[in-house]
């Protein structure tokens, strides 16, 4: 089987990164290119800047680039888009009004009532919200997944197996040391973040402490309207830092159940911790979804941020908090599972659940 | 006025920045430069591998480096310890016990009962148990005083005028991200935190935690114990980055008033804190001990590490937390305030206190 | 005497050391600010991305941004223009014709056959021509130099007392390792930099081949042409680095002089070199224009950028090549020496020389 | 086939980098891994500080690590040398005497008149020197090669077509941007190369500037010495740079030939050039020894290097040079190519070639 892939923002960096990730893939085929008026008409290698170690795969070198319209994109079974959010919020509606299927790492929907917000190793369960989407907007076969910001991601893949293990968490303080590609390219100015921290990400404190209880919460008996946490709260500090790759979370949680679990019952929960992702057995689903270690000094940008190529969050230092009760170190790869790699395995998911349907082409 | 200095571990990277402090400093003349047997009997210029910036001060480059023993140093006014905490606690003992006065940045003392662990603009009241510590060990005008870590120092400078003004806090929650120069030299490898950060530094989240209690403590009515703080929880987290100079630190306080006090409340309290050092009007003491920024991407180490010489607190960032009451993002120079710098403006305060005594000579 | 001086391009990264060196300096006072019409009519402060670690001097934050035109300018005796090559041709030219006084930074007119191009440590004589260009545009005391590129600017230093000393060069291999603080902001991306080498810098190369040979050229008879090298071969490779300040350079030198020079006799021509800008007792001239090094691993930019406040060039590994004749590394502060402080030792040169003359006010 | 291979200095940064390899090998079995006495009885997991981005293999995790004795390593067809030089000469002349086959990646031998200095993808043809080593010291099966210095490796790779095609070199200067992996572990002190350029790494110069000649000269017709290149010089500056891996060397070449080739000629030749080791078909050749790159701003380190999975060298900007002939710029992945992957590929050339023999088992 071959799926046809479409992507918005092909020549951005979350594009660059969908293109690699596609262009390993069994399942998916890139059909189609898309990126802003300036690049439509071009070939992908002439118009790209290219910023990955790996190269432009040979097979994409020589395609067109098109314009983000949908009738460009019509013989996708699935369009991926990495599109910057000062255009996503128009374009992905008249792909989604013209019954595509779009997987969004754009931030434009992911607070709308009727998209799902989904971290694939998280919240697979928020696919049965579609039905309703589809019914809203009388499509046959399209729909738009969203998937969380970056450092959302990591995050709620380690709060999940918490919260299911030991119940609602009563608070959550977070603070991020994000990696430069975060920002894409040419994103951080080299004077800005050279020998130097900056305090302070535009609108991703508020992400995060959004997201989290709406990535975490559940949906309603009726499939139509998603019931955000409303007992925990999530306070999110965040720093970038002059790391290439991967984000480092220091987390600290309080429980609301009394005494709260130790840290060998936290361990031990975050250890056996298998996502449906990977009992669906889908192609890009890790092995482990959380790999624990047990150094003193893991997780680590540099050796931890490739664990599960990119779709493992690694976790380290679980101890107790004398504030709250438990604190950890988390670490995820902004660009793969915190971005491209997300609605990659969404889409594989949403495929083994029979929501992704590829028409005999 | 010429105070005769020595400087025992002066070709280590404290050692370093001592020297360029009192090279440049109006009141102190470098007398005796004490390392370790291999670096005696050669010039200093010879024997160190100098790291700053700025050149090896001239009168420096030719002195002969001694051996840390007292009778050595028994000239000097006053003795600054670089040392690393394997050999400190002797040497430093011994030094006392020969009535010399010491003012050291190693750990080995800090815990000690008898010891005042200071931090120049913020508990220069702990001086008082000098008369104490004279008394214990017999002695005529030598006395120890040992200022904090790096890390915690930043912590304290901003929690005092919280504490003064709005009573006793509840919790603290401190996550680090920390300069390569704490570690002193080679200290980090490159290899470990190029593109990277590591999450731990051992030891460094206990003296945080511990060390803001003895700080911020009080002094009993006899002037002979210290009063650490009893009902304050403090959490740390630790982090080396890639940065030169400067730790940032990200805090999360719950005061135990109700209500809090407000962001505006912490604002004015901050800009308005004028410490001891300050009034006592000392050379090195900043302008301003703590310096708030109300620009959101502030404080950054490259930008504002050199705030006040060196000897400020930068604040930025100052909001509500969600889970705690107020949070916030501090930077504060580490091998000035955060290590060589507190110990010099603590022996100015000595000295306008009348504690440190300089003989005729 | 306060001179006033007038900074185009103000905010700029030019600029702002500008303002820094300026700021500080005794014979100079901050008259009158220019940039681009975004900026014109704002405050300084407000306007400016500043991005030096000293503070935005107290008496510049306030001052309001003009348009870049002479009338704004009137009142200054001397213009310092870090303007963008983009629109420095016109303007500098518009301030020349109003009788104005520019030491420009930009390369516009470096090949101008009327335009002095000036390293202060090396060509002083060529403002002999001032005369004849004041002639050419019926100027009474307005006269426009440039200085040279920032990688050009540390070789010239090094290569002009080999000239003075041995005679012709026959060839100057020279390879450079450039900060991204030469590049302005945003400049370089951190994408771009980090964990890397660019091996390209467009034009670099072409300006130090070129303007080498009129830096170290003369000047006719008559006072009304410069006479390039002829016989003198250069070749030039630049790379960016990702290091802040101070561009490093690797030289290798050919004399014409059969046998060549010794590396014993480079040395100390190098070290006994003093310019013009030194005996005429310019403020800011170092006290060595080259300060050699004697150790192995020397020059670094971190250590050494700063020699002579960012006026003095270091040199080290002076050693035989196996191909040319000597070969050597040199460092320069690319934004001092290398740009706004040439700009300043220049006028302080022509104000020695009553070239630039300061009206009463 | 599985070939039984062995590992000195298994735990250093060589030693990781040659279990990586290997362990993806589908012709080798790592069967032995030797070690300072430190580390000997202990997992290989246990006593290793592993610093690459890809975990141990499992299946290495957990080998015990033997003394660096013949005995200990005589069941392995073949042992990898990644010893320092400080032990390297001793240890692998005892494993050489005892009949085994050594491939040392450690500068100890590479000066020997009867020891192979062989680049996998420049001189196979030094092999042929083999059976004058082995009667020389009494030897069945036994042999000892030594691949090159990581900087020399990139440079010999790219000038050796240029020699086949366009006659002898006249001369060469070379100045290398070198990365920090090249020093091992701890290696470079972050506080040395942050933010900095160290000029200067003791002993590289010479061994670039010796070692061309031995790897690009002849052998003699008996087969039983080499014959260094008389007329070529080299004359070669080594920097250290703040880059993880992949060392960028910007090269000036000067032919014997008049005229020089042109640019053209030179690229034509560079991009046809196929080594000996690919002709065989060795499971590690790249399928390009040379990439040549047409952008301005190629070769970059985070780019490139891993280019032929770290095999191949890629070379861009060639053009004219100004004082020799030509100029260009080469990247080669200093642990790869430039070190375990040199003697991993050079094992395959003597496999293929029967020179190592594999016992059945």
């Amino acid at each position: 089987m071959s799926i046809k892939a479409g992507i918005l923002g092909a020549t951005g960096t979350v594009g660059q990164r969908f293109i690699l990730l596609l262009s390993a893939h069994p399942q998916f085929t890139i059909n189609a290119l898309g990126a802003s008026a300036r690049s439509a008409g071009k070939t992908y290698e002439e118009t790209t800047k290219w910023k990955l170690s790996s190269d432009i795969p040979e097979e994409v070198k020589g395609m067109m680039v098109k314009n983000c319209v949908p009738e460009e994109f019509k013989e996708c079974d699935v369009v991926f888009s990495g599109l910057d959010a000062s255009v996503a919020g128009e374009i992905e509606m008249s792909f989604l009004l013209a019954d595509l299927v779009v997987f969004s790492n754009a931030k434009n929907y992911r607070r709308d009532p009727t998209v799902p917000l989904i971290v694939p190793t998280v919240n697979a369960s928020h696919f049965d919200l579609i039905a309703h989407q589809r019914k809203l907007h009388s499509l046959r076969k399209g729909f738009l997944v969203t998937n969380a910001n970056c450092s959302t991601t990591g995050l709620v893949v380690v709060l999940k197996p918490l919260q299911d293990a030991f119940g609602p968490l009563e608070s959550v303080i977070v603070n991020t040391l994000q990696a430069i590609s975060g920002a894409g390219y040419p994103g951080v100015a080299s004077l800005d973040i050279f020998d130097n921290i900056v305090p302070y990400i535009s609108g991703e404190e508020e992400k995060i402490e959004w997201e989290t209880l709406k990535i975490l919460g559940g949906i309603n008996e009726a499939r139509s309207a998603f019931q955000l946490l409303s007992e925990t709260k999530v306070s999110a500090t965040c720093n970038r830092v002059p790391v290439l790759d991967g984000h480092t979370e220091c987390v600290s949680v309080k429980f609301k159940r009394r005494p709260p679990p130790s840290v060998e019952e936290v361990v031990k929960v975050l250890e056996e911790y298998v996502s449906d992702a990977q009992k669906i057995g889908c192609y890009s689903a890790p092995k482990k979804a959380i790999v624990v270690s047990r150094q003193d000094d893991r997780p680590q940008p540099r050796l931890d941020r490739d664990s599960g190529n990119g779709y493992s969050v690694t976790v380290g230092r679980v101890r107790e908090c004398g504030v709250l009760d438990i604190k950890f170190t988390l670490l995820a790869h902004n660009t793969i599972l915190g971005a491209a790699g997300s609605g990659i395995l969404n889409a594989e998911i949403a495929l083994a659940k029979g929501i992704l349907v590829v028409d005999d082409h």
